[in-house]
Order: structure tokens, then sequence, then C-alpha cells
């Protein structure tokens, strides 16, 4: 395996972007090949089965691409799927999910814990935050919270829908009396200071976007993987273009982003 | 063909219910063959190549089961891909959009009128309303609303949420000084409560159920295609089975439905 070799991410959608985003401001020498798979977003209401289809199909072709790691930037997809991506990726291709550096981020920040959580209806009924939760010796209380990531996608255009969601999700206070709040979705973090606005001041919460791309970075190091190139390459795809999609994907990572569709001929 | 051959309907995922749920109370003969595509729902930010693609998938195999009629119980599809429905179709099988009965309708009961429409951003973007009412002298101002399908679907376990979500769409009353409004998603119905509160008292507000399965029953009528059959079938599929899906179904027709997975290959 080359470290010249791009990284490749994926998620539902162009949310994940939030996790390439803290990726290559921490490592901008790697290349990235990311697939947002908007032709079947949301993922967070999809069957385990479906989810299992979409993410080793496109794991598949980011390595026929020649990608060096796998990033799936998706909490659904990380909570249902990822046996199957590592299978797919074989022992060559690490393959770094959003779930379990978060949960082993949280044991050492927080040990004894006893944390709130919000993600997708996927993810929750996934119960898999609940186990390593429970093997780290800590407890979760999880919300799903399953309009959250679309009214994300919206907010880019009216930030009062996204803003009522979440106020919507916390007006019974369940959350106020954890020790930290984890996002278990990449969109969250899109709307952080409408979620802050909802929790008691001073209250942690996790965020996968640097834990995650941290442990990006750690993996690539131990594997002798990480890139030296002054001719990094990015390339952003979805599998459905609209122009809101666009839009979005720009807002995010802070800069114009060229979003193509992916001319893949299996993600109809 | 025959006249107890069921009517095909279909749409993006289980709003299309409240069409069925009306058709059948007005034609309890008839048997029908209903697919919510959920696999790829929401249709409202899907692509207009994409949209053609789906509907007329879903075409294809309803005719497959013999349907003498189609329902496109969907905005999203029947403002981008009627026409490719229709080639599908041939002219022995006649094709019920719910955008061009609403039309006649409002022309009808508000002629010259002002109206306000919310709808999908697929819908609002194809401009098939805008086109259609200026045709028959109506205006309109259209408002896209794409997060209030997906919340209506969450709806079925927290109403707080589309109770907010219509709230935050309508707040600065641009609706307050229109003749009527159009609900141009069929899940819009399934809050009719919510958006009746935000409109000025006794403002009439265009339902596609009812007029839609009027116009199925005429174009039955008319084509010699009406049921006389004691044994009337049901079936109500979707492209991607969970239980919030099955819930929200049952919640949706008022009694039990029996909700299974489409076993069609090309679903994916």
């Amino acid at each position: 395996m080359r470290n010249d070799a791009p990284i490749g991410m994926f998620d539902s959608g162009i949310g994940g972007l939030t996790i390439a985003k803290a990726l290559l401001e921490r490592l901008p020498r790697e290349s990235l090949r990311y697939v947002g798979d908007t032709a079947h977003m949301p993922y967070g209401d999809k069957s385990p089965e479906r989810l299992k289809e979409y993410a080793t199909g496109i794991a598949r072709r980011l390595l026929d691409q020649g990608c060096k790691a796998l990033v799936v930037a998706c909490n659904s997809a990380s909570s249902n799927a990822l046996e199957e991506v590592r299978a797919v990726a074989g022992s060559e291709v690490p393959v770094i999910d959003v779930v379990h550096p978060v949960v082993e981020w949280a044991a050492t920040h927080h040990p004894g814990g006893n944390l709130a959580l919000i993600g997708t209806r996927a993810t929750v009924q996934s119960g898999l935050y609940d186990t390593l939760m429970q093997r780290s010796g800590l407890k979760v209380e999880s919300l799903a919270t399953p309009l959250l990531a679309s009214a994300i996608e919206e907010g880019f255009h009216n930030g009062t829908i996204s803003h009522a969601v979440v106020e919507a999700y916390f007006s019974d206070g369940w959350a106020n009396d954890k020790d930290a709040l984890v996002l278990a979705c990449t969109h969250y973090p899109l709307v952080m200071d409408d979620i802050r606005a909802q929790l008691p001041e001073g209250m942690a919460v996790l965020n996968a976007p640097s834990i995650v791309s941290l442990r990006v970075e750690e993996v690539l190091r131990e594997r002798g993987l990480l890139s030296a190139t002054d001719t990094a390459t990015r390339r952003f795809e979805v599998t459905d273009f609209t122009q809101s999609f666009a839009d979005g994907a720009s807002h995010i990572m802070g800069e114009h982003v060229d979003l193509v569709e992916a001319a893949w001929p299996e993600t109809t």
C-alpha cells in the first residue's frame, strides 16, 4: 500500500464532511475520496440489511480506486455495517468508524460517567453504543432524533427549522442531569450552537470530527501510511446531485467544493 | 383490460396512503396494489433524473402485475415524472396524478384566486403547479417546505416535532393574505390541525386525497373500468421495511395494515 494513496470516506450525504473538514485540517497532505450516498439519504431510517448493502457497495468502489484506508463517516453505517465493511477491506486496509473512537474518548475523559446520546433511529436501535459504553463502565441514555439530520440539511437554507427541531427534542430536559452529550451523527456538530443552548452551561459535548480525525492520524502513523506528498488531491462525490447538496457541501467545508455526481452504475 | 384488475398506486413512502385511504372509502370494491419506495425516501430532495428512474421502474412493475390504472400518489413524482410514467403505461392504462386534479379543483372553486402552496423542493422547483395555475388564471405563491414530509413520518412518534416544523414554516405570515392553501404533498393532510392553526380562520385548504379519489372514480367510470367485485384485495408494499413504517401505515389507514417488503430485485 502506498502512503500517498487517498483516504476513502463515505456518509449518507454531506454531513460526513464535518469529519472530512477536521481530517484535512489535521492532515493537509492527505488525498481524499469522499462519497455522499445522497440517492439513499437519510441512512438513519433504513433497515440494517440495506445499510450493509449500501456501505459495502461504496467501500468496494473506494477500494477499487486504491484507497489506503476507509473512514465510515456515518454513525448509522458504523453501527450497522462495520463488520461487513471490514470484511470487504481485508487486513491491509484499515477501517476507521465514528463510534469506537468516541466511546473510548468518553471512557478516558468521563470515566464512570452517565452520558446522554442523540442519534438516528438506525444508530440508536442498533444498540452498538449501549454495548460499547457498558463494556467501558459508562452509562448512557439514548434518544433517537430521526429528523435532525434532515433538518440540518434543510438548515443551510432556513436556520429556524433546525433550531425548532433541536428545541423540540430537548424541551423536556431529559439530558440535563448527564455528564456529557454524545453527538452520534456526523451532521449534528453543524447545529452545535442550537444544541448548547438547550443544555446546562458548561456541559461537555463530545464532538466526533476532532476525535475521529485524531484516530485516523494514529492509525495511519502506526501503519506507516501517513502521506508526505505536496500534491494531495481531493474528490467529493454524491450519488445523486442537487444544487442544494452542492451549496451545503461548500457551507460545511467553509470553501468552495466542486461536488460531482458519482458515475457509478450500481448507485441507483 | 378487466374491470376487477387492481389499481396500482405509489409514493416515496407511506404518505401516499392518505390517497389510498380516501380512494378505498370512496370505492370499496376496488383492489389496490400500493408501493411505497421507502428505500429512496424522501423523493422531495431527489433530482428529476432519479425521480423519473424510480417512478418508471415502479410503474413497470405495477403494470406487470396487471394493474388497470396507475395513481401517482406523490407530488414530487407527479411534478417530475408524469410524462415518463404515461409513456410506460401506454394508452390502455390511465395514469392519474395528484397535481392536475387539484389545480382544476382550484380553478373551479377559487376562480381567479391568489393561492398559497407548500410542497417539497422537487415539486416546487419543477414549476409544474406554476405553469398549470397560470394557464387556469390563478396566481400562486409557493414555499418549499422540504422537511415537513420527514417531520410527519417522525410525527407518528413525536407530535411536537411536526408541530414545531409547521409553525416555523408559517411563522412570518406569508400565507395569510391568500384565498386558499394547496397542500402539494400527500403527507401534509396528516398534520392538517397543525397547519390550520397557522392560518386565518376559515381559510380554505385544498386537500388532495378527496379531490384525487374523485378523479380516479371519474376516469374509471369513463373507461368502464369500475370494479363490481365483492372480493377486492389489497397489498401494501415498501421497498425497505422498518417497524416505524409499519406503525405509520396502520396509523394513516386507521386500521391494521400488513405492510410487507417488496421482493423486487431492482429496488436497491
